[in-house]
């Protein structure tokens, strides 16, 4: 199933904070209920977020009891508001409740509903499309018999299904490559350990776990072929915003000849932001830090950093992987014409 | 009281796997026992690691019942290749039990047991002098307001007491120096999250704990006045050997023009390998990263890297703080003149 979708008259979703132990499928016509599992990241990922905030502003609007179109506008904005408040850093959340304020149609608030329901579902039908599209202009870049290191999870739970840096390592070996990938576990919570990995073992794709802190001893080792992460906010510049630790990924690919690719859709590219200085960065609690999986690993009362992201500066981007082509330096230009471009 | 003492006849360390939550003190007179403590990282620590060894071949030699020297000195061989055997890396294992070897003194079985102790006894009580000269020496290094990232533990618990990087920094603080320190959790086994915060909260010295990832951020934004770690083992070339993800913070501080200090002992210094290429890594249990705290984090049947070390190329190496002085490049003839020279 996708990792987000409409079924029965409501949004069904993966409770990603279960995996990898048990699948468990949540479904709600609440879209607080979105809200709440997009804070709690049993929906994260910037594209999957995108999809949910869509289907969070369409559930909404659904409940909303007027037959004044203005009455149902005015509430829109507020549902609109509410699930914008969910996360700060992923682009795609602004981006798809943007969209789904332009696509409100209709003379009656029944049409109105109805469009922002279609509009979701097309959102969720071409997030599954533009991760194919990345995968088959990624995978030019994946030479047969690479060792791809990735990041965090940038896989089909990240997005709809098939994945941004994930997808580019699915079309690689649907192209007949081989090749084997090591996950950074991601700390704090662990993306890389339980879903990268476990995504990958689905797929019978060779992987290996490894600490974050593995990362830069196997790229200084030769071990690793190329790098390749998923984005939360690309900036006009081509500085990225992705999960905590990219940024070290980045430095130790350069510093050792490694090619460091990001994988996103172009609804990641914020280009009202000139560099990513401007990018907000969350900051998340304490204890995602101090307990790993209910069991409490430092000392009680300790002060905690837990910046949820970090900014990588362009010039460590060897190419920046779309939907509509690959992006190299100079990206101020060439991000300009990607997104001016059709696709 | 020290991480690791003789007291009543018996060998007395701190359980380090137990902390933060208890403070547990275990005792013993069986040789066999330490070097399972230093399998399992009940101690751990190149210059603990140093005396617990030394102790382990007193005590094993203290048990072996002869009267023949020959027989003893026969015995005392195997004990030491028993304990030479628990680890690979930090080469103080070595250089402890090489120093008991050419300790035994004395015409009569007793005497050599005698001996042996006193030798031991001594490494305990120079551990300790020769941090706090490291400390002194390294305190120069350190800008009053200074905020220093350090790695893994190399404090107190990875020492017969004051630390070594940590002992830099309690030495700073004695100065009247006010800093804080950021310290990284250190996956797999956490000594940063577990031991670090924990020895600094107790001399009130300001921590913030963040994941290994972050540290490269922190670094980035200019938060990082300088980095400080300790060292398993040097080449005669300046190559440092310490806990995995030191190589990582080294170029991360390079690339952001932040010092990046290694405070370790002489004792740590292996002139016998002329680069940091013939350092054994030990590859350890992949349950250290699929499992914390007894909690499975990661799919089951992945396949796991766990090597324990890395190896910090010398020209990422600001210098290297020992109790004889401080060595910059070149590394090669600075730390000959510092090994040839007397205390």
């Amino acid at each position: 199933m996708n990792t987000i979708c409409w079924r029965n008259g409501k949004i069904q979703f993966i409770d990603q904070t279960r995996l990898p132990h048990e699948t468990v499928v949540l479904e709600t016509d609440d879209y607080q209920c979105i809200v709440a599992a997009l804070k709690t990241l049993q929906i994260r990922g910037a594209p999957a977020i995108g999809v949910a905030a869509a289907y969070a502003v369409a559930a909404g609007a659904a409940k909303v009891e007027t037959d004044s179109p203005a009455e149902f506008l005015s509430e829109l904005d507020n549902i609109c508001r509410t699930v914008a408040s969910a996360r700060p850093t992923a682009v795609n959340l602004f981006w798809a409740i943007e969209r789904m304020r332009k696509a409100v149609q209709g003379e009656t608030v029944a049409e109105m509903k109805a469009s922002l329901l279609a509009e979701a579902k097309r959102m969720e039908a071409e997030d599954a499309e533009v991760n194919r599209k990345i995968g088959r202009f990624g995978a030019e870049l994946i030479p047969d018999g690479a060792t791809v290191l990735t990041h965090c999870n940038a896989g089909a739970l990240a997005t709809v299904t098939y994945g941004t840096a994930l997808g580019v390592i699915r079309a690689a070996k649907e192209q007949g490559k081989t090749l084997q990938v090591y996950a950074d576990e991601t700390r704090p919570l662990l993306q890389g350990a339980r879903l990268t990995a476990w995504e990958l073992m689905q797929d019978n794709i060779p992987v290996t776990l490894i600490t974050d802190n593995m990362a830069g001893h196997f790229l200084h080792k030769g071990v690793i072929t190329c790098a390749i992460v998923g984005a939360d906010r690309i900036a006009a510049n081509g500085d990225v915003a992705n999960k905590i630790g990219t940024y070290s990924v980045a430095v130790l690919a350069a510093e050792n000849g490694v090619p460091f690719y990001v994988a996103a859709p172009t609804s990641t590219i914020d280009m009202a932001l000139a560099t990513g200085d401007e990018i907000p960065i969350e900051e998340r609690s304490p204890e995602e830090v101090t307990c790993i999986g209910g069991v409490r690993v430092a000392p009680e009362g300790v002060a905690v950093a837990n910046p949820a992201f970090d900014v990588t500066p362009h010039h460590y981007v060897s190419a920046i992987i779309t939907e509509k082509g690959v992006a190299q330096e100079p990206y101020v230009e060439r991000l300009r014409e990607i997104i001016g471009g059709s696709s």
